[in-house]
């Protein structure tokens, strides 16, 4: 008996060994949130700062802790009731699908393969699924860069469903500031629907691209020059006509940003919260990277919980209301839908700082390195995914395929309920 | 008829003017957190940045908006309830107290003079007044300074209690990495009574003393060079003994700070939010400044609402413990009462992080611009101010002995409850 437990003590101890390596082996092929900033101090390869926070693989770390490396302004929820999301789960992990080998996976393997954080699909209002990975929990808040754009354009269409915003005015009419820029003639139209012609490049790929030097005004990279984004907005020279063709500029948003300022008169951090945070229900306060003057940074600096972007996506999927409070107007969501032009890539429209796929009759906040919210309205169906790619355009040569066959096998699963 | 309201109509107007003048002229005397950050972009004198924050004028919006000047780290409340606080209202603003001036004036009168962003009276557990200015509301975070500390003793406390740090230790037993260094002979005790023998400036009002150098570090301060608390700690020199007499140096606490991740083999953050924030049943997640490693900086990074202030303030005076949960070990509490020792300010003491006041029979937290946590156990009485005054040291020469009459004004006050 004595002997037989020494025996399984040598096996367990073996066996621990085992899973120990092959632990420190997955971590050593993917990094996880857990592998960043721990130990008093933490080793320095595993310091997450402003300079690496948003890529592979400290983005693992950084895009669940952005106030803990930048300044950021709060955004109210306000004292309102929580929107409820009631739960109907369904074996969305369990659905079949073909990955970048062509083989045939599941849902949990395209959320394993494709470096997820949270995942939710809410459809009919209730949760079918909410996965948390890499150490996220539902308390924890993710950066959903580019996603902040979809807020701000929803922004411009309350004020202008109020009259305080004319889609047809020139950006000089209500930022003076930008009169000599590459802004100050274009309409308040084009600039929402990035068809502004400027000498501006948004190339993840390349360090030296504007985007990176834009987001150091942001506050969101190293910024020894202490510049703002009002400093650096008015500087962007014109290149070509506006009006002419769709071009993906974060400038834009903020630059939209300061002409709700204006045309509100009232600080962005405050329209953000009390005209949409505050009537989400949402769960938690949001948060959102400030500059040096305070002004949220719109291209890219909004944190939320997950379950409060699938209120979001849920507002934008009913219309514009959630749990009977009216956000956003019914009529620019609809113009998001119908009025959407093609921007050069395959499948994928634009319209007033939102994506559009015609062929999934849906659309979609998006962000660098894998967030999105999607909103099938006729599915009454929501699918948000928050993650943390190795790098900002993509995760894999053949990630977007596989993502598209994941997205529509999820619709088709849900069309069957 | 018509003549009449003419009439009106222009003294109306010239009344307006009045007031207008009038509030521009008081504005002027002495500037609120409204004056800053106002405007997109808001003009440059009232910008506040990581540069002037904390100093007046800019400290009146800069004490309330930490987190939107520098990276912080959230201190979970946890899920447990609210601790209730009962009101029982008095008129705590109109006791007479006499000014610097000589004069009789009020309470009131004292919380304006002495710039006051909050203030609130616990007695027997319940508020008797509860007081916000200077655009603060019950929702507003404030910076605590040194108050911070206090926690910080708490930690230890918490952790001595349960065997896991020995205060007759010395300080490089814990962390090696200060062996060479002002503290590595030094005990936990020596360190955490602030005697330490070191060649350090804590002068505020010298821009090249070596707290603002330390304050670079803690990320409260621009911070070009990227130094973190640990690697600023390390390089402090001994000069003269230790335990020889009290010297107040900000950067003991952060030293204790890693002598207790050490001890508890846990991160301080983890430490702050589940051995003291989690347990008070705060309204509010509280926040503070962190460094480039997340480290929280303890000796002057804490921010949480007033209430939650008070609700630290009621744990103490109760022994330790608040709403039934058991936080910090009452014996480490009668020995800040008990073994306090002079400081060579007059009639303070100091114990464990905590100033004493053995003439009122109270201990406190205490923080420069104002902050200042007092606590009476005997009377049952805790009395919370949180201040944005002109200068870190003080709002006006005569200032200190106002404070003490308007304190001892209200303590004779409640006993006669």
């Amino acid at each position: 008996m004595k002997r037989h437990s020494k025996i399984t003590q040598i096996i367990g101890t073996l066996f621990a060994l085992l899973i120990t390596t092959m632990a420190g082996q997955l971590t050593h092929a993917r990094p996880g949130a857990d592998d960043f900033m721990k130990g008093s101090p933490p080793p320095l390869e595993s310091r997450v700062t402003k300079a690496n926070w948003y890529v592979g693989p400290h983005n693992r770390w950084g895009l669940q802790h952005v106030r803990e490396i930048t300044p950021t302004t709060e955004i109210s929820r306000g004292e309102g009731p929580v929107s409820p999301l009631p739960t109907n789960s369904q074996p969305i992990k369990d659905i079949p699908v073909t990955n970048i080998e062509g083989k045939e996976v599941t849902i949990a393997d395209w959320l394993v393969d494709s470096y997820t954080d949270g995942f939710l699909v809410l459809h009919k209002g209730s949760i079918l699924t909410e996965v948390y990975m890499n150490s996220m929990t539902e308390k924890s808040y993710h950066n959903f860069f580019s996603m902040s754009k979809s807020f701000t354009g929803n922004l411009a269409g309350i004020l202008a469903g109020r009259g305080l915003l004319d889609m047809n005015n020139v950006v000089a009419s209500y930022v003076p500031e930008m009169k000599d820029s590459a802004y100050g003639d274009a309409t308040v139209r084009q600039l929402i629907d990035m068809t502004i012609g400027i000498s501006y490049s948004e190339d993840y790929d390349d360090p030296d691209s504007d985007v990176y030097r834009y987001s150091r005004g942001a506050n969101s990279n190293p910024n020894p020059d202490g510049l703002t984004l009002y400093d650096l907005l008015p500087a962007f020279k014109k290149e070509g006509e506006h009006g002419q063709k769709f071009r993906y500029v974060t400038a834009n948003t903020d630059a939209l940003g300061w002409v709700i300022q204006r045309a509100a008169n009232r600080h962005l951090a405050e329209l953000l919260a009390t005209e949409i945070w505050g009537k989400l229900g949402a769960e938690r306060d949001a948060y959102v990277i400030s500059d040096l003057n305070g002004t949220p940074f719109l291209g890219g600096g909004l944190n939320t919980i997950l379950r409060d972007a699938a209120r979001f996506g849920l507002m934008m999927q009913q219309g514009g209301s959630i749990n009977g409070v009216h956000v956003v107007p019914a009529d620019w969501i609809k113009d998001i839908q119908t009025n959407s032009f093609k921007t050069g890539y395959p499948g994928i429209s634009y319209r007033n700082q939102w994506w559009v796929y015609p062929d999934l009759d849906a659309f979609a906040a998006r962000g660098v390195a894998g967030q999105e919210i999607m909103i099938i309205p006729e599915r009454e169906l929501v699918i948000v995914k928050l993650s943390s790619w190795p790098t900002l355009n993509g995760y894999h040569k053949g990630g977007r395929a596989y993502d598209r066959r994941a997205t529509k096998a999820i619709i088709e699963y849900v069309a069957g309920l």
